[in-house]
């Protein structure tokens, strides 16, 4: 048995963005990210399940912060505003100091499909593990699951406005502005007739 | 040079579907694919990148649907009432007697987190797409981007809806409906203040 190594994830991560950063993702081995901080392939392994993992540590800490906010938020609130809770929750995530950080992290996921595959798949299982939530909070199923997918949407757009160069408000400033336009838009839309009140269009 | 080989990508789809479902994704390969159908694995790796991609094959054809909605929507039409006609003609590449099919491939999807990734990208990347279509209209960036992702969300939860055992509606009917619920749970979110008026919670 190997022994435990002390905050091991966040040392490898920390190896992976650069290594991913300077040399390429297709590029960079398991085994040397893991040397690269004194640890062994079999260190890496037990903490991730595949090299493309250890770009998505923290990942449950992210949904985590959801939840909180879904939590907080007061009792009768609509399912949007538990959602503007959550995403104002998960923003506190974001302090300012950590845009650096993100800036290299998305910037390194860009450059690689398979590396966008599994944060299209992250963002969605958060939406899914939110519409939970919503659900365990009486919001009925078809509304729990379109607003956690708004959610979701918001803070996906949100979250690439905030790490862009130049970009200065927080990321709970610009959630909150991402979700109002949301709310904007298709309130422009409820207000026309034709697509409220026509089933089928063909 | 290999010769060209009329609907080689349709059979190895069905194929791979096949293969997929009784002995699972992972326990088949490309070369089994195309064997059972009488084609060489160098066949199918000129049709497709990878073992998973066999399953989205006609990804082009799905968002051309989309745009062709896009396309089509009156002028003066919101971004959303865009998005509603590119819905409606999305939906038509998906008649009553397709739905077989669709669930059998969704259930193949379902049980690989690999499968999963990608579908979950294809999804992203059909929202990217149509948020450049809906700038191309003239459709401010944000509203483009948050209208586009809408409609993809939309779009997977009434597929989903869609494909369920029992569920008689049509594909269009049910993407209707899921859009007015959006417009709906919104429109009441857009009624309270405190998200509207509030820029940021913490």
């Amino acid at each position: 048995m190997a022994r435990w190594e002390p905050g091991a994830p966040e040392r490898l991560q920390k190896a992976a963005l650069e290594l991913f950063a300077t040399r390429g993702y297709e590029q960079t081995t398991a085994t040397e990210i893991a040397q690269s901080v004194g640890l062994t392939e079999r260190t890496f392994f037990r903490h991730f399940s595949d090299k493309r993992e250890v770009l998505f540590y923290g990942q449950d800490v992210f949904v985590q912060a959801f939840l909180d906010g879904v939590d907080t938020a007061p009792s009768g609130a609509s399912p949007i505003e538990i959602v503007a809770c959550a995403l104002q929750s998960a923003a506190s995530l974001f302090p300012d100091e950590r845009r650096p950080h993100s800036r290299q992290r998305q910037s390194v996921i860009e450059q690689n499909p398979a590396l966008q595959e599994r944060e299209s798949h992250k963002l969605a299982s958060l939406a899914t593990t939110v519409a939970d939530a919503l659900r365990a909070r009486g919001v009925d199923e078809l509304a729990a699951t379109l607003a956690a997918e708004s959610g979701a949407t918001v803070f996906g757009i949100a979250f690439t406005q905030w790490i862009r160069e130049g970009e200065q408000r927080s990321l709970a400033d610009i959630s909150a502005h991402v979700l109002r336009e949301l709310l904007t838009l298709t309130g422009k839309a409820t207000a026309s007739r034709s697509i409220v009140t026509t089933p089928t269009r063909n």
